[in-house]
């Protein structure tokens, strides 16, 4: 099952919306309708939210190039500037637009045409480089559990979030490969449950032992069944090491702590936001109530409910035992910096 | 609105897995349906259950009395004994039915029409003696809360919970009548969402400030917005302060001790169960997997997931800042034992 394929000048994409129940392909010409798809979630995960946002600056530029070579470029780089809008939060979709910014930069004065087979050549280069990025961190962060691991996970940092294997999942796939998964214990993720509907689905498929539990039974499983290792999917990490990742991730850590058990981010080097200090510069993305206010669809709370709803939340560096990347795995006190391979591009 | 009401021989209570779309008052006249609705939780938190078995007894003592005096007292035992197993966490439905056994015993020998009236007494005597505890809970709670507060609370301590004004809730509605209250946050309490269901509704019809979270949230609100305490209610509360409650409550309490947040349980001493010497004693009820696999008749997970449901948890002692009683305030070392007031009844 793939999150996203590019054929023939369509980008097709499996609506995470309609997961567990239902295998639609969305297929998209215009890069408008890809926006759309990111906003209300039909793809997911800064990875391959990053990935689509490539392919959208691909649609841009066919619509762009239709208009003839005139101010093709300046197209382009206005309907580039709303990709990278979509959301706020996943570095990885700014990061994506800005590298396909640099090749529309250094393609300056080609015919449309051709510009436009760069940008699908780079958009494959980053999908192919993410799901060998996750290969990477998946034996890299294998390598951190003990045989008979007994994991927590939330949300969805699986397949599904990325262009393949996934990056906490990825990580767990590797380590069940090697024979050392127990359980996989997942948090169900309210509001918009990837967990119960995304992770459980996908480790399924894969054969992989997983139990669903509501987000707030994880400090009584770590203190009940005990738990080798938290691990988490990031959507930006900032240059001293805080993570933003799914609302969630920050308790998760607080408990972790006080279980001593290990709190790890897998997450590939795009996810990294060398150009944030700390956490704080990261925006916080706030959705609608109603993703609160009902349950798949069915209204829970009263009318006129107020509601607090932060898509993400950010964990502090202290609360991080480690960042497992593609590059290896990097320990506090982090400073990404310094890092040449996380600087932005573009 | 009343949670419950005992009018000429039947027993009404309001079907709290309607709410809040459906205030419908269920009519019972067999201890059986009663039983069952405790199961399936159309009447829940730990004081109402009590009241509620309190006049499952009485059912079954009329029922009984109509087969004739003979074996009158054993029928009605037999059937306390099945009242008291309906739930097992809660510990006031075994203390109310033990105080209805022990009029049973103090009466033994009387026309069984003269001891289902007294049996009618003592049920509503432990109903009013509960509303008035909810009161005096209500009083000695405020006092702890600042000015301003900004108090998270979770799943649902208040009237519906209860015979009246609420135990956490109770605190809530003292706090806010002295105009101590900013905001009351309300965690939604997958996976029976009583927060969003019955709190965020009981606080909106008394023009009490609310705002849902999710589960998730609690630990970045914390963090982000600033808490001045958290208040819940209880199931079950050990000799040793350890509090059984509602799932979540566990993560709630190390969340709170990690951003410095006082941590209160507020519980009327029928709650306390001296006899368990400390939380490893009281059981804890696993509830059925389509709990967390469904809501409101819709599957959200895949079919087949393996779950874990616990309904409650434990919360040791030390992390517990201070318990509201109707006789006042304790703090820790708690040592219910040696207090005469808390000693199981018959």
């Amino acid at each position: 099952m793939e999150t996203l394929r590019w054929e023939n000048g369509t980008l097709y994409f499996l609506d995470q919306t309609l997961l567990p129940h239902e295998t639609r392909y969305l297929s998209l010409t215009d890069y408008r309708a890809v926006i759309e798809a990111i906003k209300r979630l039909a793809v997911r995960g800064a990875p391959a939210i990053g990935a689509a946002g490539a392919y959208a600056v691909v649609l841009a530029a066919v619509a762009a190039a239709r208009e003839g070579r005139e101010g093709f470029a300046a197209r382009v780089r206005a309907a580039a500037a709303e990709i990278a809008q979509a959301r706020p939060t996943a570095v990885n979709l700014r990061w994506a637009v800005a590298r396909q910014l640099r090749v529309l930069d250094i393609a300056a004065g080609e015919e449309p045409e051709k510009v436009v087979a760069r940008l699908v050549a780079e958009a494959a280069r980053i999908c192919a480089a993410d799901a060998a990025a996750n290969r990477a961190m998946g034996a890299y962060g294998a390598a951190l559990l003990p045989p008979g691991a007994r994991v927590l996970t939330h949300c969805n940092a699986g397949a599904l979030a990325t262009c393949g294997y996934g990056t906490a999942l990825g990580v767990v796939r590797a380590a069940h490969a090697a024979g050392k998964i127990k359980m996989v214990y997942a948090d169900e993720t309210r509001p918009l449950l990837q967990g119960a509907r995304l992770t459980v689905f996908e480790l399924q498929q894969d054969g992989i032992p997983v139990t669903l539990i509501t987000d707030g039974m994880a400090g009584y499983l770590m203190a009940k069944k005990g738990i080798d290792a938290v691990i988490v999917g990031a959507d930006r990490i900032a240059a001293n090491g805080d993570v933003a990742n799914k609302i969630g991730t920050y308790s998760l850590a607080v408990l972790a702590r006080h279980h001593g058990v290990p709190f790890y981010v897998a997450a590939p080097l795009s996810t990294i936001d060398a150009a944030a200090s700390d956490g704080s510069a990261i925006p916080i993305e706030e959705r609608d109530a109603a993703e609160v206010t009902s349950f798949a669809g069915v209204a829970v709370a009263p009318p006129g409910t107020r509601v607090w709803n932060p898509a993400f939340d950010v964990t502090p560096a202290d609360l991080v035992s480690a960042i497992i990347t593609e590059k290896g795995v990097f320990y506090p006190p982090y400073n990404f910096k310094d890092n040449q391979e996380v600087l932005p591009i573009g």
